[in-house]
């Protein structure tokens, strides 16, 4: 199956509009050309609109967030989801400042996304509709962990009820859940975390999935996560003694350029599970 | 001869003033550096006439274009062509949004660029005076090629007779061409098109090559496409089985910094065409 | 001493709110991650302050200066200040623009820097209150060389004594000082300048030592220079004939990840000198 969505990716090559943080822009970029798709970085009110018009997702990343840009995320947020494309917001630093979680809830309310993905600090902020997070990394003590697991889906499964987005939690667990399903996904490295940005990547490359996969978003963004994680081990595996966390990122993209299919299926750590309940 | 431009810039250091995209800008500053120039990037309008006085080339690129760096752009055009300075335009998804198209169309009357360095798609947006393009990339039906050729020439020479400006059109084939003379350039591999800001940095470099080689603006831009190119083989050349495309941009930059003339010579694969009729 | 400063950033795990330019920030992030500190970038005003109080050091960086993040930078700038954290002005440019040379100055005036950070040209314009400078590197009339050595440290520290700042100036050969003791370090390679950023990389990892040291900035400050520079003796080690700037950047980020304490105090080139006349 996950073979399929990454072949749809590539068969397809979803142009994707990202209005992300400057940070880490250039290499959600290569991400997205890495996995087959193409990107395009627009972030001016006057353009937001058509330039979403001519793609078929959105990715909104709300680090390095500024006055001018908010309305122009607003605009191709609302003009994506007219044109029903996928839509993912990632709510990078939200916690950290009253702007960037009021800019989160406030694109949630406008707007319909498929997928919010970030780390448990900031969801459990949105989910909170406040709070604070000690910057844009999660919190300790927020972490998901073998022992907390079972709640920590169950938190997650509610918000995604109450949002109607599918919520992806990435960390030393990964969760994309939505009100029914969860799917559990340990693939990846803490190293990753060392890196700045494999979050917004996996944000870039979670949208094309969902664009090429319009009929199985639940799968598609569980497939980018594990894609993801998978990346971080073949890229991991590729380097030298002297190797550190610059040339890590290399190595990673490089690995997802190179990701075929049955090594996707064989190296995927993913576990289903349905809320019988629902 | 193409070595004797590379050599100019070696010895002249050019300083390149660039407003850029933010997401390739540390790229192109890196190839700048590479090829032996030095980058200034500065894009508000109050320093912008200040920073180009200082520089000996500046190098518009409209990728992320917002309502605050266009005032920059012209003021600094229009001190850039005051000051003899080398002068390029990078019409980045032209055709992609009005503002774009409008913005470089509004660059192109208000400032006489030496180059405007594009893919095809953007180029024809701009002689068309409008139109759209599918993002960032060209369009497949526009793709120049052998059987194409002679008619893209003649479009693009069309082109910079109405505009007064070198066309530098990069693809598959690139063609760079004044009125009256053509070359056409076959260097390169397709697998630059998988890497963000190829093109980007090559505006960048070439806006070196212009500002060392004043008196042979034509020459020195087509140099630089070959430098492009080749930079791209030699890199290719050096990669291992799991590099991808985050490996390969730093191999075409490095391959750039290494670049020497008599290597230059022997790989440049360009063929001038002279126009009969004029 | 210098492997207690490492060891006190690795320990801490300092958070550096950075405003920033956009060329190369995402190197200032990496660079953090790399010495064990971990990076924020806002530069909205709105935000600001409540970034900077969440973080333990600020890295007011002003390359591509616009209108909208001085506000920031000024409001970031007294909060962290009135809350004893780490603060660092890198002045990139100043000389090189009135826009960029006032806006130092007034945030000198309205902010007490524990260190401003920046080449001999750009520190020269600062103490003199104007000037011009070519660019973003250093003129090489201004260098600081075995034979005018004595006299660089005199003039650095009387800046130093005027702004009651540590003043780290960086070139071939290096120094840190106040108005009473300098460091004199020579660590580090020319190849360093091929690489775009590497005095923002050093000035974000500078802030992390100086934020984990609090009580030793000056020493911190030193040993952050030195720091960097045998990362770019260890990198340069790594690299191979074809190896250029772009793979340059990546192995000293890379030799900043694996940097160990004995192999700093080994490799350090540091020499204190002491003004006795104070």
């Amino acid at each position: 199956m996950l073979k399929e969505y990454l072949k749809n990716v590539r068969d397809s090559h979803p142009l994707i509009h990202n209005i992300t943080n400057y940070v880490t822009v250039n290499d959600v970029a290569n991400i997205l050309l890495a996995c087959g798709a193409s990107p395009i970085m627009a972030d001016e009110l006057e353009e937001a609109e058509e330039i979403t018009s001519i793609c078929n997702g959105l990715n909104i990343n709300i680090g390095t967030l500024n006055s001018r840009t908010i309305p122009a995320m607003l605009a191709a947020g609302k003009k994506a989801e007219e044109l029903g494309h996928a839509l993912l917001l990632d709510p990078v630093g939200a916690g950290a400042s009253r702007l960037r979680t009021d800019t989160a809830l406030k694109l949630m309310e406008n707007i319909q996304f498929d997928v919010i993905r970030g780390n448990i600090s900031e969801i459990k902020t949105l989910a909170k509709h406040g709070g604070h997070t000690k910057g844009v990394d999660a919190d300790a003590s927020d972490e998901v962990r073998e022992d907390n697991l079972a709640q920590a889906i169950s938190f997650i499964q509610t918000f995604a009820e109450e949002t109607g987005s599918i919520i992806a939690v990435t960390g030393a667990i990964d969760i994309v859940a939505n009100k029914t399903i969860a799917y559990v996904i340990q693939n990846g490295r803490a190293e990753m975390g060392r890196i700045t940005g494999t979050g917004c990547q996996l944000s870039g490359l979670m949208t094309a999935f969902l664009a090429a996969n319009r009929e199985n978003s639940l799968e598609a963004a569980a497939t980018a996560v594990s894609v993801m994680g998978i990346a971080g081990e073949i890229g991991w595996n590729h380097m030298k003694p002297e190797d550190g966390n610059s040339t890590y990122r290399n190595r990673i993209i490089d690995a997802v350029y190179h990701m075929d299919g049955d090594t996707l299926e064989r190296m995927a750590k993913i576990k289903k599970i349905e809320n019988k309940k629902n």
